[in-house]
Protein backbone atom coordinates (compact mmCIF):
# COMPACT_ATOMS: atom_id res chain seq x y z
CA UNK A 1 0.00 0.00 0.00
CA UNK A 2 1.13 3.15 -1.08
CA UNK A 3 2.46 5.80 1.64
CA UNK A 4 2.88 8.72 -0.77
CA UNK A 5 0.72 11.62 0.38
CA UNK A 6 -1.91 13.63 -2.05
CA UNK A 7 -2.29 17.45 -2.41
CA UNK A 8 -4.85 18.38 -5.15
CA UNK A 9 -5.92 22.17 -5.15
CA UNK A 10 -8.53 23.52 -7.86
CA UNK A 11 -7.06 27.07 -8.70
CA UNK A 12 -10.10 28.69 -9.51
CA UNK A 13 -8.94 32.24 -9.15
CA UNK A 14 -7.21 34.45 -11.74
CA UNK A 15 -5.57 36.40 -8.96
CA UNK A 16 -1.85 37.20 -8.98
CA UNK A 17 -2.03 36.91 -5.09
CA UNK A 18 -3.99 33.90 -4.72
CA UNK A 19 -2.22 31.87 -7.62
CA UNK A 20 0.88 32.64 -5.70
CA UNK A 21 -0.75 30.91 -2.61
CA UNK A 22 -1.62 28.19 -4.70
CA UNK A 23 1.85 27.33 -5.68
CA UNK A 24 3.78 27.72 -2.63
CA UNK A 25 1.56 25.20 -1.03
CA UNK A 26 2.18 23.09 -4.11
CA UNK A 27 5.99 23.63 -4.11
CA UNK A 28 6.13 22.85 -0.37
CA UNK A 29 4.02 19.96 -0.44
CA UNK A 30 6.22 18.92 -3.31
CA UNK A 31 9.21 19.12 -1.36
CA UNK A 32 8.25 17.10 1.54
CA UNK A 33 6.82 14.60 -1.16
CA UNK A 34 3.78 14.97 -1.91
CA UNK A 35 2.37 13.82 -4.99
CA UNK A 36 0.89 17.13 -6.33
CA UNK A 37 -1.61 18.65 -8.80
CA UNK A 38 -2.90 21.73 -9.98
CA UNK A 39 -6.44 21.56 -11.49
CA UNK A 40 -6.96 25.01 -13.37
CA UNK A 41 -10.23 25.68 -14.04
CA UNK A 42 -12.14 28.97 -15.04
CA UNK A 43 -9.86 32.11 -14.56
CA UNK A 44 -7.25 29.78 -12.91
CA UNK A 45 -6.55 28.76 -16.58
CA UNK A 46 -5.19 32.16 -16.79
CA UNK A 47 -2.07 31.51 -14.90
CA UNK A 48 -0.84 28.70 -17.91
CA UNK A 49 -0.60 31.04 -20.41
CA UNK A 50 1.88 32.02 -22.71
CA UNK A 51 2.88 35.60 -22.60
CA UNK A 52 3.14 35.97 -26.33
CA UNK A 53 0.11 36.46 -28.90
CA UNK A 54 -0.21 32.91 -30.23
CA UNK A 55 -1.73 32.99 -33.89
CA UNK A 56 -4.47 30.46 -33.74
CA UNK A 57 -7.88 30.03 -35.52
CA UNK A 58 -10.37 31.53 -33.27
CA UNK A 59 -14.22 32.99 -33.38
CA UNK A 60 -15.42 36.66 -32.45
CA UNK A 61 -15.97 35.51 -28.94
CA UNK A 62 -12.89 33.49 -28.38
CA UNK A 63 -11.02 36.26 -29.51
CA UNK A 64 -13.03 38.57 -27.58
CA UNK A 65 -12.00 36.89 -24.03
CA UNK A 66 -8.65 36.07 -25.15
CA UNK A 67 -8.35 39.55 -25.29
CA UNK A 68 -9.92 40.79 -22.04
CA UNK A 69 -8.05 38.15 -19.93
CA UNK A 70 -4.33 38.33 -18.51
CA UNK A 71 -2.02 36.91 -21.02
CA UNK A 72 -0.06 34.51 -18.29
CA UNK A 73 1.08 34.89 -14.94
CA UNK A 74 2.42 37.46 -15.06
CA UNK A 75 -0.37 39.83 -16.02
CA UNK A 76 -2.74 38.79 -13.21
CA UNK A 77 -4.33 41.45 -10.89
CA UNK A 78 -4.63 41.03 -7.02
CA UNK A 79 -7.77 39.98 -5.50
CA UNK A 80 -8.28 43.09 -3.56
CA UNK A 81 -10.06 45.84 -5.76
CA UNK A 82 -8.63 48.86 -3.74
CA UNK A 83 -5.06 47.53 -4.12
CA UNK A 84 -5.52 47.57 -7.85
CA UNK A 85 -3.35 50.04 -10.20
CA UNK A 86 -0.75 50.58 -6.93
CA UNK A 87 -1.11 47.05 -5.79
CA UNK A 88 0.35 44.89 -7.87
CA UNK A 89 3.28 47.04 -8.08
CA UNK A 90 3.63 47.12 -4.61
CA UNK A 91 3.23 43.43 -4.38
CA UNK A 92 5.94 43.03 -6.85
CA UNK A 93 8.41 45.65 -5.20
CA UNK A 94 8.07 44.31 -2.02
CA UNK A 95 8.03 40.79 -2.99
CA UNK A 96 11.64 41.92 -4.82
CA UNK A 97 12.79 43.40 -1.69
CA UNK A 98 12.22 40.56 0.30
CA UNK A 99 14.09 37.85 -2.53
CA UNK A 100 10.09 36.35 -2.30
CA UNK A 101 10.09 34.16 -5.42
CA UNK A 102 7.80 35.76 -8.47
CA UNK A 103 4.74 33.94 -9.41
CA UNK A 104 6.42 32.98 -13.16
CA UNK A 105 9.33 32.00 -10.97
CA UNK A 106 6.96 29.45 -8.86
CA UNK A 107 4.99 28.10 -11.60
CA UNK A 108 8.72 27.17 -13.23
CA UNK A 109 10.00 25.68 -9.87
CA UNK A 110 6.23 23.60 -9.44
CA UNK A 111 7.41 22.16 -13.03
CA UNK A 112 10.95 21.50 -11.77
CA UNK A 113 9.70 19.54 -8.75
CA UNK A 114 7.39 17.30 -10.83
CA UNK A 115 4.02 19.16 -9.70
CA UNK A 116 1.18 18.20 -12.21
CA UNK A 117 -0.27 21.28 -13.78
CA UNK A 118 -3.32 20.49 -15.48
CA UNK A 119 -5.33 22.63 -17.68
CA UNK A 120 -9.16 21.80 -17.69
CA UNK A 121 -10.56 21.07 -21.06
CA UNK A 122 -14.02 22.04 -20.48
CA UNK A 123 -12.78 26.08 -19.32
CA UNK A 124 -10.79 26.26 -22.63
CA UNK A 125 -13.31 25.32 -24.79
CA UNK A 126 -15.62 27.46 -23.39
CA UNK A 127 -13.34 30.70 -23.13
CA UNK A 128 -11.69 29.08 -26.75
CA UNK A 129 -8.17 28.72 -25.37
CA UNK A 130 -5.98 26.12 -27.41
CA UNK A 131 -2.71 24.07 -26.25
CA UNK A 132 -0.52 26.02 -28.30
CA UNK A 133 -1.86 29.51 -25.75
CA UNK A 134 -0.51 27.57 -22.99
CA UNK A 135 2.94 26.39 -21.40
CA UNK A 136 4.35 23.30 -22.60
CA UNK A 137 4.67 20.19 -20.98
CA UNK A 138 1.21 20.33 -18.69
CA UNK A 139 -1.68 17.98 -18.54
CA UNK A 140 -5.52 18.66 -19.76
CA UNK A 141 -8.44 16.78 -18.48
CA UNK A 142 -11.76 17.43 -17.30
CA UNK A 143 -13.31 17.08 -13.97
CA UNK A 144 -13.74 13.28 -13.73
CA UNK A 145 -9.81 13.08 -13.63
CA UNK A 146 -9.94 16.31 -11.15
CA UNK A 147 -12.46 13.80 -8.95
CA UNK A 148 -10.78 10.60 -9.61
CA UNK A 149 -7.37 12.64 -8.11
CA UNK A 150 -9.10 14.22 -4.79
CA UNK A 151 -11.29 11.41 -3.54
CA UNK A 152 -7.83 10.05 -2.52
CA UNK A 153 -6.21 13.12 -1.50
CA UNK A 154 -4.69 14.32 1.76
CA UNK A 155 -4.99 17.52 1.38
CA UNK A 156 -7.68 19.15 -1.37
CA UNK A 157 -8.11 22.81 -1.41
CA UNK A 158 -9.97 25.07 -3.58
CA UNK A 159 -8.46 28.34 -4.34
CA UNK B 1 -17.15 -0.32 6.64
CA UNK B 2 -19.31 1.95 4.25
CA UNK B 3 -16.71 2.36 0.85
CA UNK B 4 -19.39 5.21 -0.39
CA UNK B 5 -16.89 8.13 -0.86
CA UNK B 6 -18.19 11.64 0.50
CA UNK B 7 -17.81 15.06 -1.09
CA UNK B 8 -18.75 18.20 0.80
CA UNK B 9 -18.61 21.60 -0.61
CA UNK B 10 -19.51 24.82 1.62
CA UNK B 11 -20.44 26.85 -1.08
CA UNK B 12 -19.97 30.71 0.57
CA UNK B 13 -19.93 32.86 -2.70
CA UNK B 14 -22.90 34.33 -4.50
CA UNK B 15 -20.82 34.45 -7.94
CA UNK B 16 -22.30 32.92 -10.37
CA UNK B 17 -19.05 31.48 -11.65
CA UNK B 18 -17.58 30.19 -8.57
CA UNK B 19 -21.53 28.71 -7.90
CA UNK B 20 -21.19 26.95 -11.40
CA UNK B 21 -17.89 25.32 -10.28
CA UNK B 22 -19.39 23.99 -7.41
CA UNK B 23 -22.47 22.44 -9.02
CA UNK B 24 -20.04 20.76 -12.04
CA UNK B 25 -17.99 19.58 -9.42
CA UNK B 26 -20.54 17.95 -7.10
CA UNK B 27 -22.73 16.71 -10.47
CA UNK B 28 -19.22 15.31 -11.26
CA UNK B 29 -19.11 13.71 -8.00
CA UNK B 30 -22.54 12.28 -7.88
CA UNK B 31 -21.91 10.65 -10.98
CA UNK B 32 -19.17 8.59 -9.39
CA UNK B 33 -21.44 7.67 -7.02
CA UNK B 34 -20.14 9.78 -3.96
CA UNK B 35 -22.47 11.05 -1.38
CA UNK B 36 -22.69 14.47 -2.07
CA UNK B 37 -23.57 17.61 -0.14
CA UNK B 38 -24.07 21.53 -1.00
CA UNK B 39 -23.66 24.04 2.04
CA UNK B 40 -25.04 27.48 1.21
CA UNK B 41 -24.11 29.91 3.49
CA UNK B 42 -24.00 33.54 3.31
CA UNK B 43 -24.29 34.93 -0.32
CA UNK B 44 -24.03 31.20 -1.61
CA UNK B 45 -27.77 30.75 -0.07
CA UNK B 46 -28.98 33.09 -2.96
CA UNK B 47 -28.12 30.18 -5.71
CA UNK B 48 -31.10 28.19 -3.47
CA UNK B 49 -33.55 31.36 -4.00
CA UNK B 50 -37.12 30.77 -5.76
CA UNK B 51 -37.24 33.89 -8.34
CA UNK B 52 -40.64 34.90 -8.47
CA UNK B 53 -41.02 37.99 -5.64
CA UNK B 54 -42.77 35.48 -2.78
CA UNK B 55 -44.59 37.26 -0.02
CA UNK B 56 -43.63 37.17 3.41
CA UNK B 57 -43.56 39.36 6.63
CA UNK B 58 -40.17 41.18 7.07
CA UNK B 59 -38.48 43.54 9.41
CA UNK B 60 -36.87 46.63 7.45
CA UNK B 61 -33.10 44.82 7.09
CA UNK B 62 -34.91 41.97 6.04
CA UNK B 63 -36.51 43.54 3.00
CA UNK B 64 -33.44 45.37 2.05
CA UNK B 65 -31.45 42.31 1.84
CA UNK B 66 -33.61 40.53 0.06
CA UNK B 67 -33.98 43.57 -2.15
CA UNK B 68 -30.14 43.79 -2.70
CA UNK B 69 -29.21 39.99 -2.97
CA UNK B 70 -29.86 38.07 -6.57
CA UNK B 71 -33.30 36.42 -6.72
CA UNK B 72 -32.05 33.17 -7.74
CA UNK B 73 -29.59 31.49 -9.24
CA UNK B 74 -29.61 33.15 -12.86
CA UNK B 75 -29.24 36.60 -11.41
CA UNK B 76 -26.40 35.87 -9.88
CA UNK B 77 -23.05 37.93 -10.74
CA UNK B 78 -19.36 37.26 -11.99
CA UNK B 79 -16.25 37.00 -9.51
CA UNK B 80 -14.54 39.25 -11.61
CA UNK B 81 -15.32 42.90 -11.84
CA UNK B 82 -14.00 44.00 -14.46
CA UNK B 83 -16.17 41.18 -16.41
CA UNK B 84 -19.13 42.85 -14.47
CA UNK B 85 -22.44 44.06 -16.98
CA UNK B 86 -20.79 42.92 -20.11
CA UNK B 87 -19.31 39.69 -18.53
CA UNK B 88 -22.59 37.55 -17.52
CA UNK B 89 -23.99 38.01 -20.86
CA UNK B 90 -21.15 36.82 -22.42
CA UNK B 91 -20.36 33.94 -20.72
CA UNK B 92 -24.20 33.04 -20.84
CA UNK B 93 -23.61 33.53 -24.67
CA UNK B 94 -20.86 31.22 -24.92
CA UNK B 95 -22.24 28.71 -22.77
CA UNK B 96 -25.61 28.10 -24.98
CA UNK B 97 -23.02 28.35 -28.50
CA UNK B 98 -21.32 25.40 -26.30
CA UNK B 99 -24.04 24.12 -25.22
CA UNK B 100 -22.84 24.24 -21.91
CA UNK B 101 -25.07 23.54 -18.54
CA UNK B 102 -26.50 26.67 -16.99
CA UNK B 103 -26.37 27.13 -13.18
CA UNK B 104 -30.24 26.75 -13.05
CA UNK B 105 -30.06 23.54 -15.35
CA UNK B 106 -27.03 22.36 -12.72
CA UNK B 107 -29.14 22.51 -9.52
CA UNK B 108 -31.73 21.12 -11.42
CA UNK B 109 -29.53 18.11 -12.34
CA UNK B 110 -27.91 18.02 -8.84
CA UNK B 111 -31.24 17.51 -7.29
CA UNK B 112 -32.04 14.94 -9.83
CA UNK B 113 -29.03 12.94 -8.60
CA UNK B 114 -29.73 12.86 -4.69
CA UNK B 115 -27.37 15.87 -4.48
CA UNK B 116 -28.15 17.30 -0.75
CA UNK B 117 -28.56 20.98 -0.86
CA UNK B 118 -28.90 22.51 2.51
CA UNK B 119 -29.77 26.02 3.58
CA UNK B 120 -27.64 27.73 6.51
CA UNK B 121 -30.40 28.14 9.22
CA UNK B 122 -27.97 30.95 10.54
CA UNK B 123 -27.90 33.19 7.54
CA UNK B 124 -31.58 32.46 6.55
CA UNK B 125 -31.97 33.76 10.42
CA UNK B 126 -29.10 36.55 9.76
CA UNK B 127 -30.66 37.71 6.40
CA UNK B 128 -33.42 37.02 6.82
CA UNK B 129 -34.82 34.63 4.45
CA UNK B 130 -37.93 32.22 4.73
CA UNK B 131 -38.54 29.05 3.62
CA UNK B 132 -41.22 30.03 1.27
CA UNK B 133 -38.59 31.81 -0.38
CA UNK B 134 -36.03 28.70 -1.07
CA UNK B 135 -36.33 25.93 -3.58
CA UNK B 136 -38.77 23.25 -2.89
CA UNK B 137 -36.88 19.54 -1.67
CA UNK B 138 -34.07 21.60 0.28
CA UNK B 139 -32.51 20.46 3.67
CA UNK B 140 -32.14 23.06 6.44
CA UNK B 141 -29.30 22.79 8.83
CA UNK B 142 -26.33 24.49 10.76
CA UNK B 143 -22.53 24.56 11.20
CA UNK B 144 -23.10 21.13 13.38
CA UNK B 145 -24.75 19.12 10.48
CA UNK B 146 -22.11 20.57 8.34
CA UNK B 147 -19.06 19.31 10.42
CA UNK B 148 -20.61 15.83 11.27
CA UNK B 149 -20.86 15.69 7.04
CA UNK B 150 -17.28 16.70 6.54
CA UNK B 151 -14.99 15.46 9.13
CA UNK B 152 -15.70 11.62 7.00
CA UNK B 153 -15.56 13.63 3.94
CA UNK B 154 -13.11 12.73 1.33
CA UNK B 155 -13.22 16.10 -0.83
CA UNK B 156 -14.00 19.40 1.50
CA UNK B 157 -14.01 21.94 0.04
CA UNK B 158 -15.03 25.82 0.29
CA UNK B 159 -16.20 27.67 -2.41
CA UNK C 1 -3.47 5.56 17.40
CA UNK C 2 -4.83 8.83 18.07
CA UNK C 3 -8.79 9.21 16.90
CA UNK C 4 -9.22 13.40 17.39
CA UNK C 5 -10.27 14.61 14.23
CA UNK C 6 -8.49 17.64 13.08
CA UNK C 7 -9.64 20.64 11.22
CA UNK C 8 -7.22 22.95 9.45
CA UNK C 9 -8.22 26.46 8.12
CA UNK C 10 -5.98 28.54 5.95
CA UNK C 11 -7.39 32.05 6.29
CA UNK C 12 -6.30 33.92 3.37
CA UNK C 13 -9.00 36.57 2.70
CA UNK C 14 -9.11 39.71 4.50
CA UNK C 15 -12.91 40.00 4.25
CA UNK C 16 -15.28 40.77 7.35
CA UNK C 17 -17.39 38.18 6.55
CA UNK C 18 -15.45 35.18 4.91
CA UNK C 19 -12.97 35.47 8.29
CA UNK C 20 -16.60 35.43 10.09
CA UNK C 21 -17.09 31.79 7.89
CA UNK C 22 -13.54 30.71 8.95
CA UNK C 23 -14.05 31.13 12.48
CA UNK C 24 -17.62 30.01 12.88
CA UNK C 25 -16.33 26.74 11.36
CA UNK C 26 -13.52 26.67 14.01
CA UNK C 27 -15.18 27.59 17.21
CA UNK C 28 -17.62 24.54 15.76
CA UNK C 29 -15.04 22.11 15.01
CA UNK C 30 -13.68 22.80 18.35
CA UNK C 31 -17.18 22.44 20.48
CA UNK C 32 -16.77 19.40 18.72
CA UNK C 33 -13.35 18.44 20.10
CA UNK C 34 -11.43 18.45 17.19
CA UNK C 35 -8.45 20.00 17.31
CA UNK C 36 -8.04 23.18 15.23
CA UNK C 37 -5.84 25.36 13.32
CA UNK C 38 -6.31 28.58 11.66
CA UNK C 39 -3.11 29.50 9.59
CA UNK C 40 -3.22 33.03 8.95
CA UNK C 41 -1.84 34.18 5.74
CA UNK C 42 -1.77 37.32 3.22
CA UNK C 43 -5.12 39.21 3.72
CA UNK C 44 -6.09 37.46 6.53
CA UNK C 45 -3.50 38.11 8.88
CA UNK C 46 -4.99 41.51 9.51
CA UNK C 47 -7.90 39.51 11.18
CA UNK C 48 -4.98 39.01 13.93
CA UNK C 49 -3.36 42.70 13.89
CA UNK C 50 -4.23 44.65 17.25
CA UNK C 51 -6.45 47.97 16.83
CA UNK C 52 -4.05 50.03 17.99
CA UNK C 53 -1.14 52.12 16.31
CA UNK C 54 1.78 50.06 17.26
CA UNK C 55 5.36 52.10 16.68
CA UNK C 56 7.83 49.71 15.50
CA UNK C 57 10.42 50.40 13.40
CA UNK C 58 9.24 50.24 9.44
CA UNK C 59 10.73 51.14 6.01
CA UNK C 60 8.51 52.58 4.09
CA UNK C 61 6.33 50.39 1.76
CA UNK C 62 6.46 48.09 5.32
CA UNK C 63 4.48 51.92 6.72
CA UNK C 64 2.09 52.05 3.72
CA UNK C 65 1.44 48.27 3.83
CA UNK C 66 0.47 49.12 7.38
CA UNK C 67 -1.34 52.08 6.70
CA UNK C 68 -3.38 50.51 3.79
CA UNK C 69 -4.82 47.49 5.90
CA UNK C 70 -7.22 47.68 8.14
CA UNK C 71 -6.36 47.26 11.79
CA UNK C 72 -7.72 44.71 12.94
CA UNK C 73 -11.05 41.85 13.02
CA UNK C 74 -13.24 44.96 13.65
CA UNK C 75 -12.11 47.34 10.20
CA UNK C 76 -12.19 44.56 7.52
CA UNK C 77 -14.15 45.13 4.92
CA UNK C 78 -17.01 42.52 3.18
CA UNK C 79 -16.36 40.35 0.10
CA UNK C 80 -18.87 41.94 -2.06
CA UNK C 81 -17.94 45.54 -3.44
CA UNK C 82 -21.35 46.59 -4.12
CA UNK C 83 -22.39 46.09 -0.29
CA UNK C 84 -19.52 48.14 0.29
CA UNK C 85 -19.98 51.00 2.26
CA UNK C 86 -23.64 50.23 3.24
CA UNK C 87 -22.41 46.50 3.39
CA UNK C 88 -20.76 46.27 6.47
CA UNK C 89 -22.92 48.62 8.89
CA UNK C 90 -25.97 46.78 7.67
CA UNK C 91 -24.24 43.34 8.06
CA UNK C 92 -23.44 44.50 11.80
CA UNK C 93 -26.76 46.15 12.67
CA UNK C 94 -28.40 42.60 11.29
CA UNK C 95 -25.85 40.79 13.47
CA UNK C 96 -26.37 42.82 16.84
CA UNK C 97 -30.05 42.28 15.87
CA UNK C 98 -29.92 38.78 16.24
CA UNK C 99 -27.40 38.63 18.88
CA UNK C 100 -24.67 36.70 16.39
CA UNK C 101 -21.37 37.25 17.17
CA UNK C 102 -19.34 39.81 16.12
CA UNK C 103 -15.92 38.49 14.56
CA UNK C 104 -13.56 39.94 17.61
CA UNK C 105 -15.91 38.34 19.59
CA UNK C 106 -15.58 34.84 17.32
CA UNK C 107 -11.66 35.06 17.53
CA UNK C 108 -12.19 35.71 21.53
CA UNK C 109 -14.13 32.64 21.86
CA UNK C 110 -11.19 30.70 19.65
CA UNK C 111 -8.57 31.60 21.61
CA UNK C 112 -10.81 30.28 24.88
CA UNK C 113 -11.44 26.85 23.11
CA UNK C 114 -7.65 26.59 22.51
CA UNK C 115 -8.30 26.96 18.62
CA UNK C 116 -4.45 27.60 17.28
CA UNK C 117 -4.17 30.74 15.41
CA UNK C 118 -1.14 30.83 13.82
CA UNK C 119 0.56 33.51 11.39
CA UNK C 120 2.23 33.13 8.43
CA UNK C 121 5.87 34.48 8.79
CA UNK C 122 6.23 34.85 5.47
CA UNK C 123 3.67 37.22 5.09
CA UNK C 124 4.67 38.98 7.94
CA UNK C 125 7.98 39.71 6.54
CA UNK C 126 6.11 40.31 3.01
CA UNK C 127 3.96 43.31 4.49
CA UNK C 128 6.43 43.98 7.21
CA UNK C 129 4.02 43.25 10.28
CA UNK C 130 5.88 42.62 13.22
CA UNK C 131 4.99 40.40 16.44
CA UNK C 132 4.14 43.72 18.30
CA UNK C 133 1.23 44.49 16.14
CA UNK C 134 -0.53 40.97 16.59
CA UNK C 135 -2.62 39.62 18.91
CA UNK C 136 -0.89 37.87 21.82
CA UNK C 137 -0.70 34.11 22.54
CA UNK C 138 -0.83 32.98 18.75
CA UNK C 139 1.78 31.09 17.02
CA UNK C 140 4.64 31.73 14.26
CA UNK C 141 4.87 29.12 11.62
CA UNK C 142 5.50 28.83 7.66
CA UNK C 143 4.12 26.56 5.09
CA UNK C 144 6.08 23.39 6.09
CA UNK C 145 4.32 23.79 9.63
CA UNK C 146 1.07 24.23 7.63
CA UNK C 147 1.59 21.00 4.91
CA UNK C 148 2.52 18.85 8.46
CA UNK C 149 -0.66 19.63 10.25
CA UNK C 150 -2.42 19.93 6.92
CA UNK C 151 -1.74 15.88 5.73
CA UNK C 152 -3.56 14.56 8.87
CA UNK C 153 -6.09 16.81 8.57
CA UNK C 154 -9.92 15.48 8.48
CA UNK C 155 -11.65 18.99 7.30
CA UNK C 156 -9.29 21.07 4.88
CA UNK C 157 -10.09 24.27 3.90
CA UNK C 158 -9.00 27.29 1.82
CA UNK C 159 -10.98 30.09 2.59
Amino acid sequence: MSETKKTIIVLFSGDYDKAMAAYIIANGAAAYDHEVTIFHTFWGLNALRKDENIQVKKGFMEKMFGKMMPRGADKMGLSKMHFAGMGPKMIKGVMKKHNAMSLPSLIEMAQEQDVKLVACTMTMDLLGLQKEELLDNIDYAGVAAYLGDAEDGNVNLFI
